[in-house]
Order: C-alpha cells, then sequence, then structure tokens
C-alpha cells in the first residue's frame, strides 16, 4: 500500500492516459480529452503540446461540425512516425508486421513454419530477417519504439524464457534475450503468450472491445486461453495463468502431449478433430478446413468429428463460464472454424452445465482480427513502454539510435 | 481512463491507506508507516491526528525498543470504539461475531439450522437477533460502522440479491435489502459469496497472508471458491467468478443438484464422500467426521471413498491449477477434513496433470482460520466502507445513530 503520487508522477500518468485515448481511437478532440479525463482544457493544451512537440501527435482542425463557435482542435497518433514491430510464432507459421501508433498496420508478412526441425535458432534468425526488412523500408525519420511477439507455449514474462512450448518442441529457451541481442536495436524484446495477447487485441480493438471481463481461446495445435478480468489480463504467480487447454474434460479421454490424458486440447482441438474424423493430415488450419468443407459436403465421418468434438468444445467453455463468469468467449484461431462447424453442439453443452445467472450474461463469438489477433496483440505488447511513459521512452529510443 | 486524483482525493486515500495498515498489523509505529507509504512524518502525523480526531485509532509510546533516540510512537486501532457486525449462513449452520477494528473478535455466537425448511423469512430474523444481542451488548461509546454477511450460494453484490442457493432452496431472494430494512441501523447491510469472503480472510489474516495469487475452496454442502488474482478478488461480470463447484470433472458421474452429471461439488464434497462411502447420513461436517474417523480405524468402505474422492478432488484442483497458475490452493470448511485425509491422492494428480512450470510455483494447505474463514471474511466486508473512505464513513454512521 503505497502513498498518493507525486506531481510528475501525476504528469507522466496524465501524459500516457491521453496518448492512450488517441492510440485506441484514432482521433479525439481537445474537448472530448477533457471531458473524459476529467481535465480542463488549458491542462490538455500542456498535454498535447508536449506529446506534439516530442513527434507522438499532431494536432489539427475537425472536418465540417456543422456547430456555431470555435471548433475543438483534433488529436491524433503520428502513426508513420512512431511504430512498433510485432512478431509472432504460430505452430506453423511466422509473422511480422510494423504497425503505427494508433494500430494501423503498415507492413505485413509471413512465412510457412521452415521445414524439418523447429530449431530456436533457425526461429530467432527468420524472425530478426522478416523485422530488419521492415524497420529498414520505413521512412527515415521514423522511429521504431518497440517490439513484441507472440509466443504458442509458456513464457516467463519478466525476462521472456519459454518455458514451455510442447507443440514446437521448446523447453527453457532464453527467447527475448537472445531476440533483444540479435536484433540489437537498444530496445527490449518483450515476449508474451499468444492467447494472453489474443485477449489484449480482441479487448482493444477486436469483438471484445471494451469488455471488462473477456476470455479469448486461441487454437493453434493446443488451444490456449487468454483471460481479462476486471480490465485485466490475469497473469497468475508465473504469467502462465490461462493454460485452459490443460483442463481435463474428459478423464478417460485421448493422450495429449502434455503426458496427461483428456486435455481440453486432446479433445476439442485440430489434433482431436483430425483424429476424430479418422484422418492422418498433418496438423493446421488446411486439415481443419478440409473437414469443416467435407462436413458440409456431406461427409458422414466428418459431421460425426464435429459433433464429438462440438461436445468436449462445449464442455471446456460450459467449465470456463461457471469458473469464471466472463461477458463474452472469442474464438480464435483454428477454433474460429472448428467453433462455428459445431456451435449447435456448444451452446446446448453451455445451455444445459452453465449455472443460469453466468449463462444469462455471456455471449459466445468468434474473433474479428482473423488470424492477426495473436499479431494484433504482440503490437499492443510493444507499445506498452511509450503507452507508459511517452516522453522518456521516445527519448531513450532516440538516443539508442544515434 | 481518468485523470489523476484532487488533492482531496489524495487525502483521503492517504487516510484509507494508513488506516489499512493499522487495521491489518494491529499497531504500527509512525515511523514504520512513513516508510511504507513513502510519505514524509509530518503527512503522517497531520493523517494520524486526524484518524485519532474521529475515533479510529490512538497513538501511545512503544514499550523498550533498545535503540537509542526519541522513539516513534505507535498507532493502534481503537477496536472497541470501531467494529463491525460479521454474520455467516452456512448450510447447516447461522453464525454472528462482533469484530474490531484491528480484526479482534469481541463476540462470537452460532446456531444451528433452523429445523424444517431454511425459509429466508426465519433466517433473517434468526440473523437480526443475533446482530442486535451483540449490538445492544457493546459499550455505550462504541460505534457499529458496517454489517457483511457471508452466504452460501451465488449473490449479486450490488444490491445483495441470492440469485441461487441450491443447497439451502433460494433462488432471488432480495437478501440484503431485507435484513438492511430488519436490522435499521441506517447502515447496508452487505452480503458477498462465503467462498470469496473466504479467500479475503485467508490472505488477509490466515494461511495465504500476502499472497497476491490464491484459490480458497469452501466445502459446505457443495464447493464454492473465491480466486484472488493479482491481489484482487475475481468477481466476473456478475459477481458470480469462482464457482467451481460446477465445474464438470467426470461427464459420467454423478448427478448434481444443478441439474448437470459429474460437478466437482458432486464428486469431490461431502455428498459425493457420503455417496461413495454407501452411507445414508445427513450432509454436515459430522457426517464427514465420521467417515474421516472410520478410515482411520481400517474400515475399507470408508477408505475407498475417500481414496475415489481425493482422486477426483486432485482432478479439480489440477485443472483449477492449470487454468489459473496460483502460488497456494487453500482447503477451508469441510474440504479440510477431506483433504488431509487424501491428501495422497490429491497431490498425486496435480503431479501428474498439473504442468511443470505451473506445479512448482503451487502449495497445498488447509485454512488456518478454521472454520471461521467465512465469518472472518464477512467482517472484512463489513470494514470495507471505513476503509476506503475513513472520515465520511464515521460521520455518516454517528449521524445514523442520533
Amino acid at each position: 500500500m503505497r502513498a498518493a503520487p507525486s506531481p510528475e508522477e501525476i504528469r507522466t500518468r496524465n501524459l500516457a492516459t491521453l496518448l492512450r485515448h488517441v492510440h485506441r481511437d484514432g482521433a479525439v478532440s481537445r474537448a472530448t480529452l477533457a471531458e473524459r479525463m476529467g481535465l480542463n482544457r488549458s491542462t490538455i493544451l500542456a498535454l498535447t503540446t508536449d506529446l506534439a512537440a516530442a513527434g507522438l501527435v499532431s494536432e489539427e482542425l475537425p472536418g465540417q461540425t456543422g456547430r456555431a463557435g470555435r471548433p475543438s482542435l483534433v488529436v491524433r497518433p503520428r502513426e508513420r512516425r512512431v511504430y512498433v514491430v510485432a512478431l509472432d510464432v504460430g505452430a506453423d507459421r511466422l509473422a511480422a508486421a510494423r504497425v503505427g501508433l494508433g494500430g494501423t498496420v503498415l507492413d505485413r508478412g509471413e512465412t510457412a513454419r521452415p521445414s524439418g526441425a523447429f530449431d530456436p535458432e533457425d526461429v530467432i534468425a527468420a524472425l530478426v530477417e522478416m523485422a530488419r526488412a521492415m524497420i529498414d523500408a520505413a521512412a527515415a525519420d521514423s522511429v521504431c519504439v518497440g517490439v513484441g511477439v507472440a509466443f504458442c507455449g509458456m513464457v516467463r514474462e519478466e525476462d521472456g524464457v519459454v518455458r514451455y512450448g510442447p507443440n514446437i518442441g521448446w523447453v527453457d529457451v532464453a527467447f527475448g534475450a537472445k531476440m533483444t541481442e540479435q536484433l540489437d536495436l537498444g530496445l527490449r524484446v518483450a515476449v508474451g503468450n499468444n492467447a494472453n495477447l489474443g485477449a489484449l487485441a480482441e479487448r482493444e480493438r477486436g469483438v471484445g472491445e471494451g469488455l471488462a471481463n473477456l476470455i479469448y481461446l486461441h487454437g493453434d495445435v493446443g488451444i490456449g486461453g487468454g483471460i481479462i478480468m476486471n480490465g485485466e489480463l490475469l497473469g497468475g504467480e508465473g504469467g502462465y495463468c490461462g493454460e485452459v487447454g490443460h483442463m481435463i474434460v474428459n478423464p478417460r479421454g485421448r493422450p495429449c502431449a502434455c503426458g496427461s490424458r483428456g486435455c481440453f486440447e486432446a479433445e476439442a482441438g485440430e489434433l482431436g478433430l483430425i483424429a476424430a474424423a479418422g484422418r492422418t493430415d498433418p496438423p493446421g488450419q488446411a486439415a481443419v478446413d478440409a473437414i469443416v468443407e467435407a462436413a458440409a459436403r456431406g461427409d458422414a465421418a466428418a459431421r460425426d468429428a464435429l459433433h464429438q468434438v462440438g461436445e468436449w468444445l462445449g464442455y471446456g467453455v460450459a467449465n470456463l463460464v461457471n469458473i469464471f463468469n466472463p461477458s463474452m468467449v472469442v474464438f480464435g484461431g483454428v477454433l474460429r472454424e472448428i467453433y462455428l462447424a459445431s456451435a449447435a453442439q456448444v451452446r446446448s453443452r453451455v445451455a444445459v452445465n452453465g449455472l443460469q445467472a453466468v449463462r444469462e450474461r455471456v455471449r459466445l463469438r468468434t474473433s474479428t482480427l482473423g488470424g492477426d489477433a495473436t499479431l494484433i496483440g504482440a503490437a499492443e505488447l510493444a507499445f506498452t513502454d511509450v503507452l507508459t511513459d511517452p516522453l522518456q521512452t521516445l527519448a531513450r529510443t532516440a538516443a539508442a539510435r544515434a
């Protein structure tokens, strides 16, 4: 329990709060900022002047408002000047994007998973190459204020060590430190769990915009969960909160890569679906799409498999709904297609097993950010420093470039 | 996103923070307060002077410190002057306590569950009688600053409506409003879920003291969960977060009072234990104790039952550990005895099904507040107002008495 903040802390906090509004909404009038932040116009003017001098925002007259009187200036993020690099390590692809302050994707690329072993050194080299190409292509007067990586496994947040990435075979890899060293930008590369970052992205810019209590389920080879409660992403003791893929839904069920049996991801994820359909395709979006299309054409084995997987997806979702009382569950990654093709089973399970007072408040939805929820989340992670202490972060990154 | 607080808000927050330290620790020197709160001694002096004038704290010289120099005055809560009334509605008992600022239990009583139907009107009448007797017995110059109730079911926190109390047969009862009206103290009676309040109590004054990530499991007729993450009790969208008793651990399992099958509480709670032991005792602490004692004497049916229930308790705990990554799981209510008698099964399940990075950080413990965790939690709920705005709460309650 600390005492109240100093005037200097208050100013930094106000600058950060103002920049967050502009980052989230794109263009906000000074009058709106004054109202939302509960500050008078002269304080807002002082804050925007500081941010504009640092090159973070610009101010301009709004378009025709139809109102009498002097219009309030509109504050915009300088999205082409201030950007981050976002990277995404999935079980079957690597993706990269350059994202401007305000959230606009300025550049984007992806490559399939390198063939053969998914060696950490190879992955890091590929990511560094993608990131460098994007930074080199950016305008000379622009500045990179952060790099964030979404990773499909358990990450120790404080130092970016991958503790466990069962689906790509990594254990205790110093991923964040190696990325920081090899990119050599004078910036710490931040690493987060992909489902956690997907949850943030859906809450900031997707189907769950502005929701306080949200569960994001990301289907890759496994199932990851990102859980936002009371507006905050849950981390747990080591940052591993949300490993819902290893909630056991069927004690007599299929073996899981983690060594247990009947885990949520083994029953309701893409591996469960492929096995239930009696197929031998390699896992991935294509395998899921093939089964969903076969079911739509009337293939009985594919339909039965989706029915069965939908039951287990429903059990898992009902459990999470009872445990967390969220207002929304978002299905992302390959769970979008699996959910859409088995929604009747999932909804019926939730109706049977969800408690009334909890069930009546929850909506089930698919991700509106499509396959990029985790990548957009990595960008939001990369913006953390500039949105926490704008002026100092900009001064530091400018000094690193010099 | 709001701006920084005003000077008046800062003062109120500092008064509240100081009072929280004194409430939690019992007696704290001004020097320690200055250090913990990051404020200088003259600011601390001004704050303690205000709190002392309001009759919330007293100041005194400490005992022999063995140090040279002028000793720092010690600030104590005035526990006999400022108190709350805490009430606890369990499935088989009603309990009440008068608790002084600082957390000392000044008076305590309980009665068995009224025989026959557990009618809301009868329960409310019994609680009001217990509360009134305690208030009447308090010193004339003392002041009741809050009333809190722990309830064994789903409570809508904002208005104290019991949405669902399956084990005592309540649905949509305006419990808080009726208690407020009938007690007629000029104070809103706050109602919370008993497991949530047990979690707060264990974190404030029990085995989980000071932990940021804690799960408290309360065994009554059912199993309730209270979950603290990053220092905050999770509420979810409607305040029902933590209904872990209705996580399905065994899809082919025993029927549950909620209408589902194989819920955690149906398999691992006292009803599951009684059924597994082939007994017909009415549920309650006595039935659990009888089975645990029989097993200790070598009764094979009782041992098998505990073994079986321990397996399901282990499945549920492993799921919660994977989902939340807590640093501790606390077993309270009748789960204390069930866990102690089946700890080998529970620990072995967690070892098999828990993910390594998560398992290595969690401790499993029984409640140190014994049967009173939920009652102590109700007291902490009742202290909320005075610990949020000390002076105004005291002024308001004094005005209500006049």
